[in-house]
């Protein structure tokens, strides 16, 4: 039963090393080059991605009385997918009736069941980078990338935690308590790692698989079954996933409903059962803060880990590469049409200006920069297409005539030439610091402000302050001078804020790596977990112990 | 800053071995030897135990506004000591005061400064032993063991898990990543520990400092500043435990408030203000379920890790030692009048009787088998006050009034010839399974039910349901049938309860030892949280990252 941990076993500790160095790692290649996946691979994945459409997605064995399914590409067409659906209940007592093997299995088992899936999920990254593609808006090029081999090497990442987790304690020790000149009382001890029960993972639309595959890896890999709940609007890589997961799953001979799927309809979600279900003992959500605090507030001792909503900051103080820095954020902004969890919205300035390499510039210059690096960033509509893609939601674009009355119209949001997709480039407003209801509310999307503080340390104080009241997954900030940027570093440390300092090259904020990256600290409202620390796999299980006297 | 970690840095690199192979270790001698100790120490301890007695505490810096105090030893004396006495908000608002420097301080100082502090603790066991005897009840043999030595252990148990998750990760490392045949990007990238802030310690009457410090030392170790809040019934241990905490803080030049005593009144307890206070982000709590079900819903956004009550078992299928069987049962039941959270309380023992080396023994053979080794184990006063101790609570002796008629009374409970002590012999009743009512209740104290069932299978089927359901910490089983066993091992593995199989020698269920068994598994109600593993502290500080390009 161990063949597959022993066939992973190199990227398994190759993972492990990783996850202690924190330096560049990856598993799985993050370029959709036919020289490392097949000549073939591109035109396969387009190809079963085509097949899955318009017809029911195959799960055989899988429960359900009905089907749902209401799919739209945000680049226009309609998926026409449709999946098997059950309510809470009948999920939860599958999910319990697979149960008991799954949780005895060894761990190796259980750690090689999950290094098989995500090989496999690997060979299919093409068919899922469509899938992602046509449900986020994704570009295909951040599609294959985020939904598939970064999304792989997070699950990986969950793994390798998880087993190291459940490998800390030996699965026995022998006991020998000296006791003066009587001979030693001895004890054989065993450990044995037990599984909390049911896991629910509640994607996002976003990023249905890199949001939601660290806990799917982890409670898995603990022995937990695991329900995941995809959004309405990305049933389809979650649906691939799934169903890659209870392939392997039969094959090694466990029950496939270790590994369900929960699809729901837009307005008729089965999400509230699922949490409020004494049943569920682990909850992992991605989404907003409002319902994220309703999943916290109504998931009774089940233990919960999330990833909710914040308002990112940039400061700029001053900058030896003024091109670079408005260049560089220009590409975060427009990046997804600042679809990320890790995107900026509000950039702090001083009022009189900043010190520059090209001399000072004044508030109005540095707006104005980066507006104008986006126009050039974005200036090509191919090249516009690949890095904004599309808007997900139609909320987002409700949201962005909204927001376009808040403060002074720096660079407006418009359409990308784009056939039928949904676009939108940034908004970029500039505001008083003053304005707290215009900046400092989340306004997810492509919408910036640009607030005018009266220095880079009140841009700070800001930044930090809303960081701990509303949350914050990234900061950035453009500095020279080291004591301000130690304050910086303090501050942002204590608001739980990840900072990135002086980015101007091909890396930018909204990037975290798997293995390197600690995807939100958990110590600031924007989440109350990590991607991925021992935190996020440790309470996944408990280690329960036997022990009798030692027969010599 | 790090002499003292490097002082201890042997215990710690020791501590760190003994938690990975989890046999016996132990850093701090439990034998009250004056071989050990010093020939005067025992002595000295009780000297300066009656120095404190009968007037105030000295807590120099303390915050307080008035004073409280009535703490009553089991034995007879009133203590008479006074602490100074604190509302909520002023507690909260010292604490804070003192956070920073402790928050940045080096892992390595705040680790050293820990170490220092249980060095000096473990000096001071004899003085701890009478403050422990003399507010539980405890023997003093078991207050020094259990008050002293065994519970730095658990202290030193949970400073190693915290520097093992705070080393986890480095605090810097390069990050390098290829760009074909361009230059690679590389980032600097910097970790910080970042406390969660302030740790709440709500200690218990019985085990004032076993039960406390593993929260209370991880709390410390990563970063957080305590208030610990004991029960009004035992303040002296902790309050010792306080001042020599503050005293090693000043020394190194912190801040004496980053560790606070909490007194409190009988009756006008400040428990929940402190609770429900949203600066309070970590809670650890020991005591009954009503109040630690209160203490989960009102905890807001804090982490709670709670020891709970619950019922423990003992299952009687069969014994090659039938003698050793009832004499350690017997123990089990009368150590500290089964006032520990570990001592068993139902035995479940077929109705037919069962197999033993004295041949076939009917229900009532095995029933009078373990009275007859309780009275045997009692018969000499002075012995059992060394095992019994006193009755901590008096609502334990009006428990034992309503208990009686609960069943057929096997053998009686009875005071001890013991002066003013307020004492009680373990009361054993007869009951049926089906009596739930009786037997499936938590009566805490020395109150014991021999349960009939009609095979070992129905005994272990009732004690692990009945673990799921209400919690339990122990069990123990006797049986020589490995089927048997392993069906009992799975049982209650899957109920989260620590089982022991066929203990007759020196070694009971009631004990757990540090860095060998955990503690509660957290996997049933009788707690949330485990003493001591990774999950214990990863979740008290967050790992923050600042990262920039590398100038070469």
């Amino acid at each position: 039963m161990d063949a597959l941990f022993d066939r992973y076993q190199p990227t398994l500790v190759a993972a492990l090393k990783a996850t202690q160095d924190r330096g560049y790692w990856s598993a799985y290649p993050e370029i959709p080059s036919g020289k490392i996946y097949g000549e073939t691979a591109k035109d396969d994945g387009l190809a079963s991605y085509n097949a899955q459409l318009g017809r029911p997605f195959d799960l055989p064995g899988h429960p359900g009385s009905g089907i749902v399914g209401a799919e739209v590409s945000p680049f226009g067409p309609s998926l026409g997918v449709t999946y098997p659906a059950a309510d809470a209940n009948s999920l939860i007592a599958a999910s319990q009736a697979a149960a008991s093997a799954w949780a005895t299995a060894p761990i190796k088992t259980r750690v090689g069941v999950c290094l098989e899936v995500l090989a496999r999920l690997n060979h299919r990254s093409f068919e899922i980078a469509n899938a992602v593609m046509h449900t986020t808006g994704q570009s295909f090029a951040m599609a294959f990338q985020a939904g598939g081999p970064h999304a792989q090497d997070r699950g990986l990442e969950a793994v390798a935690y998880a087993y190291a987790e459940m490998s800390r304690t030996p699965a026995q020790a022998v006991w020998s308590k000296p006791q003066g000149k009587a001979e030693p009382i001895v004890l054989q001890k065993h450990w044995r790692v037990v599984p909390r029960g049911v896991s629910l993972v509640i994607g996002c639309q976003t990023f249905p698989t890199w949001n939601s595959y660290p806990g799917l890896f982890a409670s898995l890999a603990t022995g937990n079954t695991v329900i995941v709940k995809p959004h309405p609007g990305a049933i389809l890589p979650l649906a691939i996933t799934i169903s890659v997961i209870r392939q392997v799953l039969a094959e090694e001979g466990f029950d496939r409903n270790i590994a369900l799927l929960a699809p729901d309809a837009p307005g008729a979600e089965i999400t509230a059962g699922l949490v409020q279900s004494e049943a569920v003992s682990i909850i992992d959500y991605t989404g907003s803060s409002s319902f994220g605090e309703w999943v916290r507030r109504h998931a009774g001792e089940a233990k919960v880990y999330t990833e909710e909503t914040g308002v990112n900051s940039v400061v700029v103080a001053t900058t030896d590469d003024f091109a670079g820095m408005c260049a560089n954020i220009a590409f975060s902004l427009s990046l997804y049409s600042g679809q990320m969890c890790t995107a900026p919205q509000n950039i702090y300035v001083p009022r009189s200006g900043i010190a520059t390499n090209q001399g000072h510039k004044g508030f109005e210059d540095v707006a104005k920069g980066i507006a104008s690096a986006i126009d050039d960033l974005l200036a090509d509509p191919a090249r516009a297409n690949g890095v904004c893609g599309a808007i997900a939601n139609s909320a987002t674009l409700a949201r962005i005539e909204t927001a376009r009355g808040l403060g002074t119209l720096i660079r407006d949001s418009a359409p990308i030439d784009a056939g039928d997709a949904r676009t939108a480039t940034p908004l970029i407003l500039g505001v008083d610091a003053e304005k707290t209801d215009a900046h400092e509310e989340e306004r997810f999307g492509p919408i910036a402000f640009v607030v005018a503080v009266a220095d880079a340390a009140e841009g700070i104080e800001r930044a930090a302050s809303l960081a701990r009241r509303k949350g914050a997954i990234t900061a950035a900030l453009y500095d020279t001078d080291d004591t301000r940027i130690e304050n910086a570093v303090n501050a942002f440390c204590n608001a739980g804020v990840n900072l990135s300092i002086n980015l101007t090259g091909g890396i930018f904020v909204n990037q975290s790596a798997a293995f390197s990256d600690f995807h939100v600290t958990g110590a600031n409202p924007a989440g109350n977990a990590s991607l991925t620390d021992a935190a996020f796999v440790a309470e996944r299980f408990s280690t329960v112990m036997w022990r009798q006297p030692r027969t010599v």
